[in-house]
C-alpha cells in the first residue's frame, strides 16, 4: 500500500470506530453538539474568513468559481443558521415498526444510521459544514473530501467542528477531511469497501460519471439534471408561458432547471412566440428543432447532442412534438429521471404523464425548480438522488439512515 | 460491439421497453398472470421434466449439484404453488403518503416499480420461477441469468411463462432469460448502465464478490453469511445449547447457520462439553481457540483465516472471550452483517448487543436461523440484503420497488 492508501484507509477506520460510538448517541446529545459547532463557527468567523482569502487568492482557481467558494462572516452566520436548522428537525433514529410472530419471536425494525457516509463535492465550502451536521444529527461520521479549491477554509472549518465534537464529548473522528486533493485520493477513498457505507457525490456530471464507474462502495448518484417542461395541446397559455421561463431562468445553474421545452404541435403557433418574448429579457439562446424554426426563425438548429445535454446555462433545446406520447417517449429516452413537468387542463393527460414519465419528481402545472429537500417540507436536503436505489428526488434526514431487525426470543429454534 | 454486446443489450432494452408498458398494470391483471403461470407450469410438468432431465445427465455437473438442480414433477407443483402464493400477497404498488405545502402544492409520494431488475443466479431452476414472480407482482420487468447447468431447463420454464403473459395480453418482453452462458456475457450484463434499474446477485460468495466489484449498474448485494452465536456469561446454559446447535446444524449450507461460537470464559468450562455433547450426532468438525481447547482438547485449532470463513458446512470455529465487548468486536470485524445472536438472561447485555453490533439482524435468546422472508412474515423473498442501501435483511415485495414525487399545482413557479 502506497502512503496516500495508508492514511485515506486509516482515516476512513477511524471513522468507522467513531460511527461505532455514536450509534447510539441520544437526540439531545447530537443537538448540543450542533448548537455548540454552530457557536463556535460564528465565534471563529474571522478565522474561517482568513483561511478562505488564502483560498480566493490562489490564481488556479477560475474566477466564475469565486462566488461559490466565497465564505465571508455574513455567509459563516447563514451556514451556522442552517446547523441550527438541522439540531431543530426530528430525528429519524430509533423510529420503527413491531409484530409478533406465531411462534413468539417479537420482531423489531428499528431505524439506524447508515455508519460511515463519504462526501464527495467540489468548490462549496458550505457543503462541508451542511454534509456534516446532517451526519451528526443521523449517528452517522462523515468524511469530506471537497474540492481542492476550498482546501484551507476546509481545514479550519472541519478543524472547528471537531473541537467542537470533543468539547461534548463525542469522538473528533466522527467528521474528518481527507487533506489531500489528488484524483488519485478520490479513487483511493471510492475503493473503502467495509469501511464507507455509502458514497455521495455531490457536483457535475463528469464527478458523478467517474464516481459511479469507479466506487467499489454503494453509491447514490445525485445531481444531474436534463429537465423538460411540455406543453400539452389543452394548456393554459399563460400558465405555460409563466412555468415554462420559470423553469428555465430564475436559476439555470442548478440541476432542477429546465434543459428543453416540449411543445404540442397544435399550440406551438400561439405558444412559441409569447414565450420567446417571455424570456428574452434574458437573452435566453433558443435551439429548435425543424418545426420551432418556422414559428421562430430566427434561433439555431438543436441537434441530438443538445436534447442530450445539461446546460446549466441560459441556453434551451425547444422541440414540437406531435403527441403527449412523442413527449414522454423523448423524456424517458433524454432525460435523466430528475424532475419532469406537464402543463395541462386534461385529467388524462395529467395521469398519463405521472404514470408514464419515469423520473424521481413529476409535476403537472407547476415548475420543475420545486424538486428541493427545503420545497417538499423535508427542512433538510444531503442532495437529489436520480438513481431508483434506496433514495429517490430530495434526500432528507430519513435518506441518510438505514434499518436493522432486532428479534427477540425466550428460546426459539427452527 | 460484439455480437453478444448486441444480444444482450437488445435484450435489456425489450426488457425496458416492456417495463414501461407494465408500470401501470393494475393488481387484478397482473394476479390473473401468476395464476395463469402456475397453472401452465403444472400442465407442462412433464415437459419440464424432460427439459430438466437433459440438464441431470450432463456429465459437467458435479454430483453435489444435483439435488439443487433436479425439478421433477412434485417440485413444479411446489413451484407454482408458490406462485399462487406471491398472487395472494398484498400489492405495494400504487401506495404512498401525500401532503400540501403552503404554497398550495400537492405532492404525493407514489410507491412504482424499480423498472428492469436483472437477476444472477446459480445451479437452481425454481429461482427462474420465484425470481419472475415477484418482480411480475411488482410491475418490474426481469432479466433472468441463470446457472449454465440449468439452461435447458430455464429455456422451457422462461418461454412457458413468456406464453402465459401474452396469453393475458401483458408483453412478453417482462420476463427474459439470457441465453448465454459465458463469464463474459455476465459481465456485459452488469455494465447495462440506464437499462437495468437494478441488479441482484444470488449464490455463492465469489459470484457476489464478482458482480460488486464489477457492475457498473446499481447491485444489491446478498446472502454472504458469516453468523455468529455468543453465549453470555449470564446465559442459561441449556437454551444457550439448544440455540447454538441449531444455528450450526438445522441446515449448514444457508446463509443464516452460524459459522462461529464465542462463549464468555465464566461459563466456557460449564457449556462447552454439554454443547459438544449436543451436535456430536451431526459430527461437526468443532475448531477452537486455545482456550477452548484447553476445555475440549481433541478438537482442532482455529485459525484467523478460520473466522473469516463462511463453512456452510458441519464445521464451526469456536472462541472464547473475556466480555461481551470482546465478543461485539469480534463480530462486528469477522462477520459479514447477516444475523447475529446473544444468549443472555441480562437486559443490558440484550440491549448492548442489539445497539453495537451492526447487522442486518440481531436476536436476542433466538438462533439465527430465523433471518428469512417467510420466518419474518413477508411471504416471499428476493433474497437476504447484506448491505445497507435501500434493503437490508430479507427482501419482501416492497424492497422490489422505489418512489416517485408527483407534484400536482395550479401554476405555481418559484
Amino acid at each position: 500500500m502506497s502512503e496516500l492508501e495508508n492514511y485515506i484507509a486509516g482515516l476512513c477506520c477511524d471513522a468507522k470506530e467513531a460511527s461505532r460510538k455514536i450509534v447510539g448517541l441520544s437526540t439531545a446529545k447530537k443537538n448540543a453538539a450542533l448548537y455548540r459547532i454552530a457557536d463556535t463557527l460564528e465565534r471563529s468567523a474571522g478565522e474561517i474568513e482568513k483561511a478562505n482569502e488564502i483560498d480566493l487568492v490562489n490564481p488556479a482557481v477560475p474566477p466564475k468559481m469565486l462566488d461559490r467558494l466565497k465564505l465571508g462572516e455574513d455567509r459563516v452566520r447563514a451556514v451556522a443558521a442552517a446547523v441550527r436548522e438541522v439540531a431543530a428537525l426530528p430525528d429519524p433514529v430509533g423510529g420503527g415498526e413491531r409484530w409478533v410472530r406465531p411462534n413468539g419471536l417479537i420482531i423489531t425494525r428499528e431505524r439506524v444510521p447508515l455508519g460511515v457516509v463519504a462526501i464527495i463535492y467540489e468548490a462549496r465550502p458550505n457543503v462541508t459544514v451542511d454534509a456534516a451536521s446532517l451526519c451528526i444529527k443521523t449517528g452517522n461520521a462523515v468524511v469530506l473530501r471537497g474540492g481542492k479549491e476550498a482546501i484551507n477554509t476546509n481545514r479550519v472549518l472541519v478543524r472547528l467542528m471537531r473541537e467542537a465534537l470533543e468539547a461534548e464529548g463525542i469522538p473528533a473522528d466522527a467528521v474528518s477531511l481527507v487533506d489531500d486533493v489528488t484524483r488519485e485520493g478520490t479513487a483511493i477513498l471510492m475503493r473503502q469497501r467495509g469501511l464507507v457505507d455509502v458514497l455521495i457525490p455531490r457536483g457535475g456530471a463528469s464527478l458523478i460519471k467517474s464516481v459511479v464507474e469507479n466506487a467499489k462502495v454503494p453509491v447514490i448518484e445525485t445531481g444531474a439534471g436534463n429537465c423538460h417542461v411540455y406543453i400539452d395541446k389543452s394548456a393554459d397559455i399563460e400558465m405555460a408561458v409563466k412555468i415554462a421561463a420559470n423553469a428555465k431562468v430564475s436559476r439555470p445553474s442548478v440541476c432542477n432547471a429546465a434543459e428543453t421545452l416540449l411543445v404540442h404541435k397544435d399550440v406551438a403557433r400561439e405558444f412559441l412566440p409569447k414565450f420567446a418574448e417571455a424570456v428574452s429579457p434574458w437573452n435566453v439562446e433558443l435551439r429548435g428543432c425543424g418545426r420551432t424554426r418556422e414559428i421562430l426563425p430566427g434561433i439555431k438548429e438543436a441537434t441530438e447532442e443538445d436534447y442530450y445535454t445539461e446546460y446549466n446555462d441560459y441556453i434551451l433545446a425547444v422541440k414540437v412534438v406531435d403527441s403527449i406520447d412523442e413527449a414522454i417517449a423523448h423524456i424517458n429516452k433524454y432525460g435523466t429521471m430528475h424532475s419532469e413537468a406537464i402543463v395541462t387542463r386534461e385529467l388524462e393527460a395529467a395521469e398519463k404523464f405521472r404514470r408514464e414519465v419515469d423520473a424521481a419528481a413529476v409535476y403537472v402545472n407547476a415548475s420543475t425548480r420545486f424538486t428541493d429537500g427545503g420545497e417538499f417540507g423535508f427542512g433538510a436536503e444531503i442532495g437529489i438522488s436520480t438513481q431508483k436505489l434506496h433514495a429517490r428526488g430530495p434526500m432528507g434526514l430519513a435518506e441518510l439512515t438505514t434499518v436493522k431487525y432486532y428479534v427477540l426470543g425466550s428460546g426459539q429454534v427452527r
